[in-house]
This record gives structure tokens, sequence and C-alpha cells, in this order.
């Protein structure tokens, strides 16, 4: 049996994990992220929790043939620096030359949406398929492209940020400083954002009810838990979100067509209020949709350990060009 | 040397062509399209273009691995049908079974766009590249994508319909019924009602000018010309149009981030003034384009050419399950 390290690095924890050939996790360790440190700690501690999780399984470094990391950002493949990891405030951080003296194996760094839709593609909603979209409904709205059962991430590694295709010309500013970017209609703050505003017009919404009147705490989940109690301005915001995802992700399928489409990411955590209508809309709203069908949507399996499968299996799985930047040994 | 038979079946011509090895056409066959016609007859005339240029050139269909055809259609790999033909009016056409008693090679048939990326690729404005995004500014929006050399069609070979991805959400009804779509605000067709929407406003604008007064006769190039004589609304409705572009790009930019953006035709021959503020906007208007840049965006090179070295050369850089669709000889 051959075993793969892995280690997913997100904003709140870092964890690192062993998996099988069956795509197991057969062990883990955890480490909190600790944000706004120094650089040199926040690596320390990337070095400290994946050698906690080998010593925990009472294996070696040279049990392994390689350090799988997904990371909330991206290496560029020409200068080989991290371009951005807004979690930690880093720019352009040369982070194989940091990680390289401590770990002495090829390193394999890949966004943490390509790792998580990797992961369910192994492991999770997706087995047994080859051309998967993975989009995560989170803080923000991360994609994750599988083609011929390997990671996609555009011609020089740095694309498939589905997330940031346009949804809304001219629309909604974004957080990467875009206009009407999907992720400024589709991730969960959009969500909230989109049920804010409809609380402005109709403030005795139960929603407003269910977050005890203070309208900042309310979350996802708080609009779905609305809407299935009943709540009109609820439904309707909920309705229109998922017109705009669908929309977002009529995109994707008409670009690559995928086998299947899985739902990660907090919003996802709805279940099938959300998954069943949205297959109805994008069937609606694909082109050719009523001729040539579209994927099945599915939601996530793997919830939180798909990044981390997804990341211990880059060297089988990731882009080709990513054994350019392994380290040598 | 080798040679490769290729036919580009378009709405006005079919053209045939003998292709070499250094991509260079050797002879040329053309016939009327004549849509409209019963498809025997249609189908008859592809075959009888093909034949003739294999006669011209002195040589025998038993020279050729294979016969590339590109349409303005795409065939479903589970029906081997062509799903529809707009221009024939064609539906769900059983192509292989039509065609295969004629000419006994191996069929290789791709959609026009795709095709002609490809031959851009190979021999035009994207040569020594492998990684390529060529958009086709016509009556509709082409999309081509060549990823490592090869024509990315999806992973049914229905996909890379760019011009139907979502530019404007809920926006303008596309040609395919949908809403908002690419094609329905950067194809030439868009251009030329925009700029017949900005002479309701303006009538004495210098576009009303070059066609006389008769409206119906604007073509895209009317309103270049316009701008280039100094017209205010012409400059307007073309800034708007690439502002439209660019986003539309944008999106495809942050999914492949190909080396090149190839432009082709009808509104690709209005030159740099299209091209150069066209890469301006796109760097504005990309997703982390300050930090990462933007790929060059060329002209196409081989004209209405493109499409035919493309289909030719399906054999060797199709998709590879085309092979599946091969006739059984
Ligand atoms: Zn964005
Ligand atoms: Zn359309």
């Amino acid at each position: 049996m051959k075993y793969y390290l892995g280690l997913d690095v997100g904003g709140t924890n870092f964890v690192a994990g062993i998996i099988d050939e069956n795509y197991k996790i057969i062990e883990k360790a955890h480490i909190p992220a600790g944000a706004g440190r120094d650089i040199k700690e926040i690596i320390a501690d990337m070095v400290k929790v994946s050698l906690e999780v080998v010593h925990k399984a009472g294996m070696q470094i040279s049990d392994f043939t390689s350090w799988g990391i997904g990371m909330p950002s991206f290496v560029n493949p020409e200068t080989n620096l991290l371009v951005h990891a807004n979690c930690f405030g880093w720019k352009n951080v040369p982070i194989y030359s940091y990680l390289e003296p401590y770990i002495p194996l090829p390193i394999y760094i890949e966004n943490d949406a390509n790792c998580a839709a990797l992961g369910e593609t192994l492991a999770g909603g997706a087995r047994g398929h080859e051309n998967v979209l993975m989009l995560t409904l989170g803080t923000g709205l991360g994609g994750g492209i599988i083609l011929n059962h390997k990671i996609y991430a555009g011609a020089d590694m740095m694309g498939a940020e589905l997330g940031h295709t346009k949804l809304v010309y001219n629309g909604e500013q974004c957080t990467c400083g875009q206009y009407g970017c999907a992720e400024a209609y589709c991730s969960a703050t959009a969500l909230i954002r989109q049920a804010k505003e409809g609380l402005k017009r109709n403030p005795d919404s139960f929603m407003a009810k269910l977050c005890d009147g203070d309208i900042s705490r309310l979350e996802a989940k708080t609009v779905f838990e609305a809407m299935e109690q009943g709540d009109i301005l609820a439904k309707q915001v909920i309705e229109q979100y998922i017109d705009y995802l669908s929309c977002a992700i009529s995109s994707f399928v008409v670009i690559f067509r995928p086998e299947i489409i899985i739902l990660g990411g907090g919003v996802a955590n709805a279940g099938e209020i959300l998954r069943k209508p949205l297959q109805e809309r994008l069937l609606v709203n694909t082109y050719a949709g009523d001729e040539i069908g579209v994927p099945e949507i599915r939601l996530a399996e793997c919830g939180n350990d798909a990044g981390l499968i997804g990341a211990a299996m880059l060297e089988k799985y990731g882009m080709d060009r990513n054994k350019k930047q392994g380290v040598e040994e």
C-alpha cells in the first residue's frame, strides 16, 4: 500500500493528513492557523503539523514520495512565488524556498478549490467520474475543474478562477476589485448581502426574528431556515440566488460539459432545497439544455476533508506542469 | 510528405482542400452551399467537392488517412447525430451514415469555430503556441479552445460554446433563446444592433450618411468607418462594444489563461483600431490582470482558410474521442 502526505492550509486551521491508495484518511493532525502572525511562524506550523501526522502514524518522511499542499492561493510557475494568500495578507511569497529546508520531498502546491474538486472526484460525490466541476459556495465562490481525472488550472496554472468570471456585466463590485463577478452573486457572502437588501424593504421578514433583530448576525443558513418556515422574502431571495447561480454554472457547462457538478461549502449544507431547484433552473438557463441536457448536480460528500484528500493526491492528479516545480532532492 | 483532406462546410460555400504537413493548402475546390435544398443533395455536394479537390491534385482517396469536416454544428457522440445546423435547418441528422457510403475514410467532424482555432494555431496568428483561445466575431460569436495543441470541446465534445456563456445576467435575448449570452453583445450582429439603437437617439450620426439613410444597410464596418471619420456616436458604440467583448474574454482568460487570443471574423477586419483598445480594456477588466497580466490578443492570419486547415488536421489534433467515432473501414 502506498501512502500520500497532504496539508490543507485554511484561514482557520491547518490540517495535515495521510491518505492511502483508496483515498481513505488514515491519520490526521490539526493546528490553528493563527493568521496575522509572522510568515516564518506560519511556515513553521505548516511543517510542524505535517511532521506531527507522520509521527502519529508511526511513519517517516522517507515513506512518502511527495508533500501536497492546498492553499487559498496559487503559485506563479514562472516566478515560483505564491501570488497572494489574502487570509494571511501574503503577496508574492517564495513559498518553495521557505518550505524546502524542512521536509525533503517534492512539494506540490495547488489552489484549495482545485484540491477540493480533486478530493470529491477521487473519494466523494463524483467518484468514478473523470470530468467534474466543483463549486464551493462559501465566503467566496471557489471553483475547481477536473479534466480527464486531473486538475485543470489553465495553461499557466493560474486559471480556473471560476468565481471571477463575469456574470452580471457592470454589476456589483467583487472582493477582487472587478465588477459583476460570479462570486459577487453566488457566494455565501453574496446570499447574505441579498437577504440584507431584502430586509431593508421588508424588515418584518422572519429572517430578522431568526437573528433576534440583529441583522449583522444573519447567516446563509438563516435564509434557508426562514424559507422553510414559510417566509416569503427568504423564498424570493433564495429563488433569485439560485437563478444567479444557475446562470453562472450554465457558462461552465457550455464550456466544459462536465459529467457531474459538485456543490460544496456552507451554502451547500442547505441540501436538497438548494440542489433540486438549482438543477431545474440550470436546465432552463443553459444553452441547448433542452436538446442535450445538463449535467447532474450533486452535493459534496467529503466535507472539510475534500481539500486534504485532493492535496495529498496532487503528485498523481495535479497538473502535469506541477512536476516542473518539484523540489530538486 | 503526408497530405490531409479537409472540407469546410459554410452557409455560403463548401470548400474542400488538401493540406500538406506544413499546413499549406496545396489544392482547393469550391461549391455553392445552396442552403434550403434537400439534405441528400447537400450531402452529395459535400462528397462531390471533396472528390473534386482530390482529382484536381492528381491524387486518390487512398492517398489519405482521414476526411476532416468543419461544420457550423456539433455531433452528439452518444447518438452520432449532428445536433443542429441552423444554416441548413437540420436537426439530429445521422451525418456519418449519410457520408460513409461515398468516401471510405475515417471521418472527423468538428464545429467550425474549433476548426478555425486549430487552423490559426497551426498555421496562423498563434503558430508555435499550444494553448490558444480564438473568437470569431461574425454573425454569431464563435469560440474555439486549443489546449496542449489539441481542440478542446468539453467532456462530451459538445462544449466550448463560448458564445453562449452568460455575460449580462437577464440581458438581451440571444439567437439561442437564452438571455444575456456573450454572443448577444459581442457578435457583428450585436454591434450592428447597438449602432442602430444609438441611431434612434442620434439620427444625424455620420453612420446614417454612410448607408445613405437606409439604416437596414448598416454593417459592422460602417460603424468603424464612421468612427475613423470622427463620428462621436460611432466612437461611443464601439467603446461600449469593446468593453462588452473585453469582459466576455476576461471570463475565458481567468478560466483558461491561454498563451494567445486570436480574433477572427468580420469585425476583426477592423484591425488595430479594435485590437489595441480591446487589449487595454482586457487588462482593466480581468481578475488579477494587474498582478499576472493578460494574454496577447492577435488578429487572425488565415482568413477564410483557417477552418479548412483545421478541418483537414482533425485526425491529428481533434479531440481524442473523435477516434471513437471514426468510420469502421
Ligand atoms: Zn471577482
Ligand atoms: Zn446564446
